[in-house]
């Protein structure tokens, strides 16, 4: 089964509904930008390359790109994808594209970026591998074929690498349960984990990997990615687990020179409150950290594999994946 | 409204029932020793202090204590209290005391020796400080009025400090929702935050101090407790956030000298599997892990404040609690 979280089909945004899964697969058809705003901050779409292309065909039901363009970039305040698409799309209706036109580039563009990121990616993992990842980074969170870090994953397992994944739930929302529904969909062996297990595998030597996605890397290589992800990152170093980035050149923010710079987004509280608490009972709920620089072992991305920034926008001045993009 | 985990009464043990709180306060009776262990087990009662009380009551209700005791101590294996708890039982009642009398002296001495401790932790807290703590170590895991690291918490409010809590919701049995609703009953502020949001609060200084209890500590330091504290205390330490362990001299098992010594209960999966995962989903669910001594910033016993466990039995050996225990 190909899963299509983000489709553009007969002038209508149609959402795989992510807060559903992996209990149910329904759609959510947008045909206002309200409802595709409303579909990213709800969190039906969720990751930052997916958040990304939702936005773009977003502005294909606009009447008025420009101004809401703003509703969309409001949506969600930590994922940089969610501007550059939108900072695309605008850009390439102003050379005369149709939004719907430069909106399909760029999805097909992150489609084949995250292809090349599991190229990449791959040549790091070993067969009998056991390699550790954070929230949901495959086909749903990126919106195509090969995810971001689960994209690597799978591109080793489709090299016949034996590997074994253990799956943080990811609290609180638990897109543990969306990375577990995409391996067995591709029949790769993983075990769930609490999020707080993780280190514990770590000292213990079962886990030979980390890799997780990013929603926002900075000029020095802090980057913000699922709460979680520092403490992964931590933990990884003080067990010598190397721990990687998996991200496209969409989800770099060079304007902002560290990880000081990124707007942390604060959810609901009710999110962490299960019903297990009275009412009353008061929760903080930041869905984001930031993870310094140094304790990330290499980034990958659609260039390769780097150990700083400098070298990927390097890369990136050089080896453009599309025509457009170097304008 | 006094908590009373543990109770023996008119011949019966009878057990709150922390598995339903904090929605439903229920007690059930145990009338056997197999009821005794199966609710060590099934945790309607938990926490090393408390197991212990629970399994030295158990014995009372034993017609073959020497049989029944290994019972009890299959019951759960990773907290040393329950050993140590049956173990003082049957060596009082080789003197002649019953085993009702020798439990309720343990019992009586764990209460001792929970107020010293948060009498000793209190005076590390200040005024206006923010007090990271994991799991549920208050009256409901000690079965008496001080927990170990809530009831230092407890006491610096008593002694009118202004603090703050961060609850780790302690994954996957959600003790946080117990230490939550004991920190409300008390009146101290609180937030509750999922486990993988506690280097995030720490590396954003908001956090002062993180206090934990333990189940089980090695001669040299290193400590089980429930799992996810082995990453608090490297993120405390990566942070320079002072962390310590509050545990009464029950918890201390110097027969085993680190760490690898100790036994840690992997439980089942389906704790971890919320109904959100498919049928067939696998999961990994230690119970515990193993903190390595290197971490601890400070021990808080009933004997003080100490570095290094050697201090720490060295004040045990000079300053018994009850006269019975040195002999």
């Amino acid at each position: 089964m190909e899963i299509k979280p983000v489709e553009f089909r007969d002038g209508k945004l149609i959402l795989l509904d992510q807060t559903l899964l992996p209990h149910k697969i329904a759609y959510a058809e947008c045909r206002t930008v309200a409802e595709v705003a409303d579909g990213i901050k709800s969190m039906k779409v969720r990751g930052a390359p997916a958040i990304g292309i939702t936005a773009a065909y977003g502005l294909a039901l606009s009447k008025n790109p420009e101004n809401d363009a703003k509703i969309l970039l409001a949506s969600r305040p930590t994922a940089v994808d969610l501007r550059n698409a939108v900072d695309f799309v605008l850009s390439e209706m102003k050379k005369g594209k149709s939004a719907a036109e430069a909106a399909s580039e760029w999805h097909a563009s992150i489609g084949e970026r995250c292809r090349r990121i599991a190229e990449n990616g791959a040549t790091l993992i070993r067969d009998g591998m056991k390699i550790h990842t954070h929230c949901n980074t495959g086909s749903l969170a990126t919106g195509v074929s090969y995810g971001t870090a689960l994209g690597v994953i799978k591109k080793a397992w489709e090299e016949k690498k034996r590997i074994f994944v253990f799956v943080d739930e990811t609290r609180p929302r638990f897109q543990g349960a969306l990375t577990s529904w995409e391996l067995r969909q591709l029949g790769i062996p993983h075990d769930v984990i609490v999020d707080s297990a993780a280190g514990h595998f770590m000292k213990r030597g079962e886990t030979n990997m980390s890799i997780v996605g990013a929603d926002r890397i900075a000029a020095n290589g802090d980057f913000a990615n699922k709460i979680g992800t520092y403490q992964v990152a931590v933990l990884a170093k003080e067990n010598q687990v190397p721990f990687y980035v998996a991200a496209p050149f969409s989800s770099f923010d060079l304007s902002i020179e560290s990880g000081n710079g990124i707007k942390v987004e604060e959810r609901n509280e009710s999110e962490v409150l299960l019903d297990i608490y009275p009412k009353g009972t008061r929760a903080r709920n930041p869905a984001f950290d930031v993870t310094p620089a140094k304790y990330v072992t290499a980034f990958i991305t659609e260039f390769g594999i780097h150990k700083k920034i400098k070298e990927v926008e390097m890369a990136w001045k050089s080896m453009p994946v599309s025509s457009s993009e170097q304008e």
